[in-house]
């Protein structure tokens, strides 16, 4: 069975990152994906390794990238030992309810099982910020094991503000709970100790820094994926709420506090006023500004501006950077699906698999 | 003294159901009720039963349906071993502020003892949804002990969207404490374990769905009556938040993710767009879609669309159907106190007042 | 190393109520003020003393109240004896990021060192209600130590409302950790368990009723400060959601109960229609109105209209009135740093000194 879960993840690789099917029509085209769902290990934090059940064996997912009626198909290949299903969020699936991703409700319990495959198909009628994740004990696959990744679906009529945009910032916040770290089919309950926080999957420090220089306008387009409330709060910048779970709101407003709850999928713009600095950007829910209690950690990020001295006491001075951290080079590749090597896990050590393999005998 | 509680409990039973008082003036009409407090257990989740204080023995209490500048007299007769009082959540009481029903400040402490009545006399001045609780030690009594109610104040000037409604559906979302279950006078504390939670003090699967047929326009006043936050998200769907306490907002805005606070009781329009379907709408703080763990659970409900297959496969498919569960069908009644079988309790065991009774002794 | 401590604590309370530089210009005008940060013990709770970091030996803070546009300097000496910054909350500090007050982001790590002195220079770029506090271990420090204070800052362009209002109430709502209260260093982790709660640091009755006369338009200025969520519920009297983070909004909506989130400092007025009356206002996530589980408690005061009986059951009913105690009274002295003797803490027990000198020998 090893062998064969091997094969078939190496498989739903050569797939995965490639986009099948691509046809012109009047507006909407149609996309056709691979999606693998494997066990893989992320460093969430510094003392932190923890088992995933990673889309495209990474977390967070990668970025799907359509616009507003497009229609996408995606095959699943599930290549781990529990069962899963993808709830497309936010879509409306009109007449097309069977493809929501619930299992028990809208698909057989329980769900796609392990070393099978199932197939999405659905219709982006919703613009705006969208996300995908798991609907099997969503409480654990999704709220502590990595199962969701962003959708952005460009409208047909895309907002002033929109137009204004010179940069897109993805920013996931979800939590973790190291006592569930190793054990897939643990953790999630309510009482259990949510002690990680992150975003992007990636605790300060080993999350990165948003990169700008002065006036630039950053769409950041935060998603609550996991269980904690999080109030993320922009040093020297106010922040410009402007969308609501996809959709414009009317009267756009500031805030220098953001409220991100799990499920919502808001957007904010930000004008870079400054010409130069660094500017703390982080959850305002202090204990989750640390890694397991050790400020600063948790879901915490830099905006730094282009130009900006490297001081010697500054730890991110040397960081190898990675402009792709916040999908803002993926989200200016076109159309399609689009992985991400930094956001790779690594296959379960193999120490682990002989213990399952001596269990299994 | 059971006995003086029993004969007590049944007088007011004999009562509750009844509109004792109904003299119309040119707008303004008075109703007068009696309401009893009674010690019920309820079935909270599958394996969660529940020693409640249950507004005329049920939880969640009765609906009082009435018009805006209805004045209202209530007496309240307390058939528990415990003082409570009765807080009318939203309304602005003027020049009538000792019928606020906060012990210690508008009337003496405890409040109404056990054994006794009280009565509360009020004016609807403020129109929309709006609930009813226990205001002593509403950390246990409102918090995890099913001390509250809904009230909906139907307005002089209905707004456009009120008119459009063909449906109303009531939830109220609250948490539970397994360890406080079977102990009168524990529980609520800042740091005990809510781990169960629940729509209208049901737990999925003990809950109902919110049938619908295409087209339907419904109106969910959301309540947050216990001691956690929720976010509540509707697959399939938008909702038009509209109503903010009662009160309708100038410019409603669309989410599929809706935060629910303790205390606020905000509406939301929900365009019902498809034509068949299975949809659910749950807590998307994922740990609250379950029973103290177990996936799903909690907070969760399924929109049935008419003409929806029934697979095999969907847990609901046999379910014996109240159409009553979110006061649908008590909303349609017109105007009064109304109970509901549904939500009854059962009487303490004979067991447990026997133990009372060798203490009392 | 005592001695010296004791030193320059007293020299920084003999600067530290006094505004040293005061030189108009068109309209900025400059300000200059000493403030030190002393280890006290605030009385939080009747069963609760508590170890501060305490700007100007109170907690909260000082007021610093000056108009849009005006430049401030603050000296702050460190008598602690651990390292801490002052951030200025929701300044753009633009072109002036080295001000921000972020140890190892915008000044060298790990802050202000014990027994040193530090500068912070900044303009009052954004009007409204802000805030400070500490950015070292912000998460022990500001979560539940008490280092935060208010600023206002005065609009150049005021709104109708502000223009209204009658009176201003400043309410910091916090957490705190008993088992924390005795040692600095420890809690603010994130599953430290906060149990007590609180108005501008006082948990209900040591905190003060809020004493209006009908008609009154009350600017009720909310700063969450602390590492909890709270939801203020105004018994009788909506509020009015006018500013966001420091900003007007362009549509005011009522609510009766207002989120308050980490970081966030909203703005609500409140009407009072009422001729007389006691009107509870708490925090409705109910274990948060308690005092370690004991209803009522934390977050919790009373609106008190003139020319209400005072009845004898009532246990505020021969309470020292303090008019400050919500900055009222300071907000009135025009502009400059306002200091509290009502926030005053006291100095750490010579005990606890003793044992201190022990270890360093």
């Amino acid at each position: 069975m090893m062998l064969n879960r091997t094969r078939l993840s190496a498989l739903g690789l050569l797939f995965s990152c490639v986009m099948l099917s691509f046809s012109a029509c009047a507006w909407a085209r149609h996309y056709e994906f691979n999606m693998s769902i494997d066990e893989m290990t992320i460093q969430v934090a510094p003392n932190l390794k923890y088992k995933v059940f990673a889309f495209d064996g990474q977390v967070p997912g990668p970025l799907i990238h359509v616009r507003q009626g497009d229609d996408v198909t995606v095959h699943v290949t599930n290549n781990t030992t529990l069962p899963h299903t993808i709830h497309w969020h936010g879509f409306y699936q009109t007449d097309n309810w069977r493809e929501d991703g619930v299992p028990g409700i809208t698909q057989p319990g329980p769900g796609i099982k392990p070393g099978t495959s199932y197939t999405y198909h659905w219709v982006a009628e919703k613009p705006g910020t969208m996300w995908y994740h798991c609907h099997v004990n969503a409480n654990e696959h999704t709220g502590i094991r990595g199962m969701w990744g962003p959708i952005v679906v460009d409208p047909k009529h895309p907002t002033a503000l929109e137009k204004k945009t010179t940069m897109n910032a993805i920013m996931m916040l979800s939590s973790w709970e190291s006592a569930a770290a190793n054990k897939y089919g643990t953790g999630g309950g309510p009482n259990d100790k949510r002690n990680y926080f992150s975003i992007n999957a990636r605790s300060f420090p080993l999350d990165q820094p948003l990169r700008v220089k002065h006036g630039d306008f950053v769409r950041v387009r935060f998603i609550g994926v996991g269980n904690s409330i999080h109030a993320m709060h922009s040093h020297g910048h106010d922040m410009l709420v402007a969308f609501k779970d996809g959709l414009p709101i009317k009267n756009p407003y500031y805030v220098d506090t953001q409220l991100v709850i799990p499920g919502s999928h808001n957007d904010v713009f930000i004008k870079m006023t400054n010409h130069a600095g660094r500017f703390i950007f982080h959850d305002h829910i202090d204990y989750q500004s640390t890694n397991n209690g050790k400020f600063p950690g948790g879901a915490v990020t830099v905006i730094e501006y282009a130009g900006t001295p490297k001081d010697d006491w500054y730890g991110w001075r040397n960081i190898k950077y990675n402009p792709d951290f916040f999908y803002s080079e993926s989200l200016k590749k076109g159309y399609g699906k689009f992985d991400q090597p930094f956001f790779r896990g690594q296959p379960l050590e193999r120490r682990h698999h002989h213990r399952h393999h001596r269990k299994a005998n």
